[in-house]
């Protein structure tokens, strides 16, 4: 089925966001991706590349040029780009392209967002108030951070973070059956709706060594993990677990589930990039749009170098277009 | 060089360890496996394959039949034995196995020992007091539970947990510099005399996401880890990090460090497993014998049915072999 084109946001016009993205549109044949158009510095990309550049007004002239030339609807930086050197002028300019790419992508116009990566510490040093991207799109979208999850998907793992980027030692206070049953109910309806899966099934890890061993290495499995399970299998939602973490991602037992709830950042992270580190996508569910980014940072110290690797940032352009034809089935 | 041959414990007669033993030996020519014997009950190997068993007085006959058949000495299980349905008879057995196999192993009669599953919770039923095989055979060789070190051990990846069976709630209250430096050390002085490496390299894991992100998601790193790196190095050691943990266990990083320290369970087990679930190695660092087992249980489920992959006690009988000659060498 047909989709709009989607919008990339470029990113830090200094990182390997532009790169990235041009070496996608190079392997647009190879990889069959649908029609996308970059948001941000032509100059970012002229910099590192020197393929054909469309600069377009509106996202409607995307599909048209695609074949021939990258389409780009242009957002000026007004400093000097000069790859692996941020500056705030940059981060100026990338936040200009998200704040652009995501209001595009609230309109028909615009299949699905994708994001390239951005440098935080730019971003707040010119008052950027949100954590990061994630949580600037949720609010452009009208949606409480509470309510987005976000699932890290590789070619053969999809893994959903429970908590996210808080210290280890606060994990055990943060989990709670709330928490649980709402990343899981969040993660069902999102597997639906961007993967077509009809009926996802859920596997959840254990907190503990051996998922605790029935209470002798630990009780986060018998006071929390296993109520949740019950509650949402009470709902009707098919899910497994908690099962020994260290067990269920080899790929016999990756078959058994469509993903992976995991109750830390590393628990999820660590299988995802030790198998898919190259082609990792960190996928928003809970979004009313469709919304992607390749699961990696700027990288400063390569960019300018066409040593970037594209895969993650192509992988991100196919799993959105494939969200966004989902969703024309299951919205 | 030539070795003298491995002990092989059978472990629980009812689990799968006398399946994958023998047909370890039935590879042996596949995988140039060292002459080996085995150490239990002859009835449960014939009770689950048809394969020639030559029963032995001493481990000096095992080379000279190793090539016709699978040399035993015998321990006897004084209860019936039935695939599957492990009983306290059997636990003795397993028991006395281990004691035997362990006291050959101290002698130069014997190159190294390897233990194949044993069912806890049938060994504490008849007395057992140690918490698994290690601390037994730990405290055979006369030396001190903390002076071990447990290295998880396959193709691509050895990984060491610096904490291991506790509630993940309690691991930040366990870390501290003496037992990074402790461990950090040992594991130094096992990969040179065990893997023949003279000059290891290893790279620690952070404790938080992002290794902490410079105190901003947790301290560890600044209070603990990193101290510990810099007196490790002030001694001489080749060792990186905090590492950040997501990060490390990909094939390019891998490539760049003989030995991961992990501070907890699954920060070791969760990349090991998803790599190389069916040939994973345990083996036992500080110890003056050389001892692997397979990285897996008695797996009672599958027991009897010819379904046992022996993949990890092929490994863990040619890894032995291969530290017992490192060791002729870098005693």
């Amino acid at each position: 089925m047909a989709i709009a084109p989607l919008a990339v946001a470029l990113g830090d016009p200094a990182g390997i966001g532009p790169e990235i993205v041009a070496k996608a549109w190079d392997a647009r044949g190879q990889y069959a991706l649908s029609p996308f158009f970059a948001v941000g510095d032509r100059r970012s990309i002229e910099t590192v590349w020197a393929g054909p550049i469309r600069q377009i007004a509106s996202p409607d002239d995307a599909a048209g040029c695609f074949d021939e030339a990258l389409p780009l609807i242009q957002i000026e930086d007004t400093g000097p780009i000069i790859p692996g050197q941020p500056d705030l002028a940059g981060a100026r300019c990338a936040l200009d392209s998200l704040e652009m790419a995501a209001g595009l992508a609230r309109s028909s116009m615009v299949g699905a967002l994708v994001t390239a990566p951005v440098a935080k510490h730019q971003l707040y040093a010119i008052g950027f108030a949100h954590p990061g991207q994630t949580e600037f799109v949720a609010e452009r979208c009208g949606v409480a951070k509470a309510n987005t999850v976000m699932m890290l998907a590789g070619p053969t793992l999809r893994a959903v973070p429970i908590t996210t980027h808080i210290p280890l030692r606060d994990v055990p206070d943060h989990l709670n059956v709330e928490l649980i049953l709402a990343k899981a109910r969040a993660t069902e309806r999102g597997l639906t709706r961007n993967f077509g899966i009809e009926r996802p099934r859920l596997a959840i890890a254990g907190f503990n060594p051996h998922a605790g061993e029935q209470g002798a290495i630990g009780r986060e499995e018998i006071e929390i993990i296993i109520p949740a399970v019950e509650q949402l299998r009470a709902e009707g939602i098919d899910i497994v677990g908690p099962l020994s973490a260290d067990t269920m991602f080899h790929a016999r037992a990756r078959a058994q589930y469509d993903c992976a709830l995991c109750l830390y950042h590393d628990q999820a992270l660590i299988p995802l990039k030790t198998l898919h580190f190259d082609e990792g996508v960190n996928m928003t569910l809970g979004l009313p749009i469709v919304r992607t980014a390749p699961d990696h940072g700027t990288a400063f110290s390569i960019a300018g170098q066409n040593m970037a690797n594209p895969g993650a940032m192509i992988a991100a352009i196919a799993l959105a277009a494939d969200a966004a034809r989902n969703r024309l089935v299951y919205a």
